[in-house]
């Protein structure tokens, strides 16, 4: 695959990763990098993550192959939308939000004729920020989820194209697609994403300090993601609130199944939910 | 420090490395290995983590200067019990357990004279189990509690004695030491140790099939001591039952303030939990 105009829409960690693995790989002519801080795109530019600097999207966008919406995903519908506007006909946009279901709801018959949104999130990132810790092979061995919805497959020309499009990109800086509804996605990610971030927070709020001391390394492992922006995760449960009670749901049942043979002293209840736990977590590694 | 004879019972990932740290280290003569199964310990012996094989106390505990207790929580104060019986006054017991206050208790005032027993606990280890994971080095930076209950401290000889031993030997293979009444070591660990590893179970026990795809190193990270042993974990649960249901209900009424926080759409709540938990967990690694 080879871009003309690439434009990443805020260059932070995720889009800084995805400008120096385009550039490194050689898959584009020019980068363009949009935001709001000439500070942090200049520093983006020095670490050769963009070949130019834009504050104004009427200068980024048109011309633009391919626009990857890099903001919170609060942020991401309405950008899509400010910046379709001015986009040329044929540009495809596509984003990196831990969210689906409420942007393409949100785009849905609102875009000019002509341009595409395809929703995208790699299961790649850090609980850092910053284009510093930006890395040319964050998507390496990752999976991208490429995101459908129903009126995507009524639709096929050109969505389909769009899909076919933005599958090749994230295959060309070294990661693996995997096509969703965005509704399953966002049910999915519930579980495997937002709610181990929710746990992880819980439990780095009920530590006491004089017991500090004792953590190791399994209390650091249980709660590194707790160390996620506020901001970016307080939107993110925002938008998958219903998916995220649910899981909610789920997880306060077995918790309270575990209590109740912790506290009657239920040696094989307890010993059968434990070696449950470990079978599911030793198949995810096998 | 030097010892002349230095026996370890159950020579798995954590009696394993015990040996080796001490012989590497040259601050032993002799490692003792005793067990129940030949074949482990011929393993722990080929991978020069003890020096003799013994699958019978009475040759393996007289004239030992130090015994250290590396079975389950639930066998350590019968084993030591057992193994004090046949044991040359003078020998110090001490043992690796998760769990400290039971322990103490069941072996208070049993001792046969001229045997002391002191309570250890490595904030070391692995999810992994068996001596072929076992390494010298595993000990290293980390911390060992040393426990002491008020009855030590009304009974400073030999008592005394024998913990700055336990120090000294922990030391002398790379750890850190601090003292802690077994009692607050075991309200510590509850939250840092055994809370965490019972929310990674319910996390492991919550994904469906279906979403396995969709797990990246977020939720790796915070499942990734649910691998552990189910039948150490259920003991560990057990032997500190009480304060891990202290721990549970704390965690659950913060669990259920983010709840609340989700329904409601309370941003500025949701955000101001997320940032506490934020800035506990970068505390820790500050």
């Amino acid at each position: 695959m080879k871009l003309r105009v690439l434009t990443i829409v805020g260059v932070g960690l995720l889009g800084g990763s995805i400008g120096l693995a385009a550039r490194r790989r050689g898959i584009v002519d020019c980068v363009r990098g949009l935001g709001r801080s000439r500070e942090s795109l200049d520093e983006a530019k020095a670490l050769g993550a963009i070949d130019e600097v834009h504050l104004d999207p009427t200068t980024a966008i048109p011309g633009s192959d391919l626009v990857v919406v890099c903001t919170p995903v609060d942020l991401i519908a309405e950008t899509v939308l400010q910046h379709a506007a001015v986009a040329t006909p044929g540009t495809i946009f596509t984003d990196v939000g831990s969210t689906k279901k409420r942007i393409v709801d949100d785009l849905e018959g609102k875009l000019p004729p002509g341009i595409v949104f395809v929703g995208s999130h790699p299961l790649a990132g850090s609980e850092k920020r910053g284009v510093r810790y930006a890395d040319a092979d964050l998507f390496v061995g990752r999976m991208t989820v490429v995101t459908m919805s129903q009126k995507n497959f009524e639709r096929p020309v050109p969505d389909a194209v769009g899909m076919d499009f933005v599958v090749d990109f994230w295959q060309a800086i070294g990661s693996t697609c995997r096509f969703m509804l965005a509704e399953y996605h966002d049910k999915g990610v519930a579980t495997t994403s937002h709610l181990p971030h929710l746990i992880a927070s819980t439990l780095a709020c009920v530590v006491p300090m004089w017991a500090q001391c004792l953590v190791a390394t399994g209390y650091r492992d249980t709660t590194r993601i707790a160390a996620g922006d506020p901001g970016l995760w307080t939107a993110i449960f925002e938008q998958n609130r219903d998916e995220l009670l649910n899981a909610l749901d789920r997880f306060d049942a077995q918790l309270g199944l575990f209590r109740q043979a912790i506290e009657k002293g239920d040696h094989s209840a307890l010993h059968a939910m434990l070696a449950e736990a470990k079978k599911n977590r030793d198949a995810i590694d096998s």
